[in-house]
């Protein structure tokens, strides 16, 4: 087992801020040791499918993503938000790499059937879809990997995946050689026993507590995906997932959910 | 001196056509031994920037680049094109790699002066701004770096870039370090002698041949600075630049211009 890797995921409500990006960036790089950073952006998609007059269909929380919306959602991501990013990361002197899953091949999904629900061009990821080698392959030459959610499915075809999912899946498939730590930024502090109350901060969640969090009321409402997400993660060999607000990211906070 | 390096160059008519990509794309996994291909997609930005209404002005055939241009190409060339050559790569067994000039900092730029004409967000590369043993080292991996025409300064800043003026500055950076063959593929045969007859093509132009050519008009119009740059490609050290039709690249043909 090598030396550890923190995967860092931050969602919209930093992606598509120039200041809270810009805010967290300079975080980023002061965070220790390897690691890599994988962001959405759904906000800035949303608005170019508007502006251009492509219709954006949400079912269970993922967008529809039809031919137009996978050119829109690949500018996007692939394109816009990855590109600041990079650049901004070199400006702080952190030589970041922007990736797709198709760069060098490092992530294949495979399209989401189209039965019960069609999402269009939707992917998912398997671990063993995961190119590990040459991640860690990159990041040992002093890269830092931008990963964004869109991802190829080896035949030709761009996907448009779930940033959430990307993150999960290749600390999945990292944890088989190495340490690895999961951090997913949001706007919130962690898992709030209490919602309305920041000082209700569920420091540390141990996977089997979590149908007893569940039913106590501790985790609820969409805090559960993501803790399920978690619990699977460690539970699929990764150290462990923070669920944390995007601010301070050098000192310890939020919740860790261990085995 | 390592063993060469090609550089293949294509542009929108090419980069913007589904099926001549497609086509262009069969023929360069077929290129023997190392190489990269540089691309524009000038034509698909020109039809966004329609789409949502931000205007396009252009002054001696560069484009203007305001901040709404800038995330428009940004959007179609790092992301769109981009994204797609590199899954199709990919899925032809090339394992091809996306890079604007910031990703693990390829290729930095400075933006144009002011004056005379302020391009907006516009990038000159200086030889000195490739770094060489990056990209040879991604090349040396097994990898196909595909760049786009995004560049950045280092400070954060994206600048939109000639995907020429990209090809060659760095056929001349890598030529400093390795044998290096630039081809720039685009929809006619080469330097055509008598535009109209395709049989006319000027197989071979050393460079101390041009003004010459030039003042006979066998070299005229859009191939002049097309030519020129070529001269300056060779007289900085590449072993020799070919401008040819994007059909048939693994067979000799068109203009290839040496010392």
């Amino acid at each position: 087992m090598s030396e550890s890797v923190k995967i860092f995921k931050i969602g919209g409500n930093v992606a598509d801020s120039p200041e809270a990006l810009a805010a967290f960036l300079d975080e980023f790089v002061a965070v220790e040791g390897r690691k890599m950073l994988v962001h959405g952006g759904g906000k800035e998609a949303t608005r170019l499918c508007r502006a251009l007059g492509v219709e954006t269909e949400m079912i269970n929380g993922r967008r529809v993503t039809g031919r137009d919306t996978l050119d829109v959602v690949t500018m996007v991501y692939a394109g816009l938000v990855n590109k600041r990013i990079v650049a901004m990361l070199q400006a702080r002197g952190c030589d970041a790499l922007g990736l797709s899953g198709a760069d060098a091949g490092i992530v294949r999904a495979h399209r989401r059937p189209a039965q019960p629900v069609d999402y269009g061009y939707v992917g998912d990821i398997l671990p063993q879809g995961v190119d590990t080698s040459r991640l860690l392959g990159f990041i040992d030459q002093g890269i830092t990997p931008v990963v964004c959610a869109i991802m190829h499915d080896g035949e030709g075809t761009l996907l448009n995946c779930n940033a959430d999912s990307v993150a999960s899946s290749i600390a999945m498939a990292l944890a088989g050689v190495a340490s690895v730590e999961l951090i997913f930024c949001f706007e919130k502090a962690g898992v709030l026993a209490d919602i309305d109350n920041p000082a209700s901060l569920v420091g540390h969640i141990r996977s089997r507590q979590l149908p007893s969090l569940i039913e106590s009321g501790t985790v609820s409402g969409g805090m559960i995906p993501k803790v399920e997400n978690a619990v699977k993660a460690v539970e699929a060999g990764v150290l462990s997932v923070t669920i944390r607000s995007s601010k301070g990211i050098t000192i310890p906070g939020g919740t860790r959910i261990t085995l």
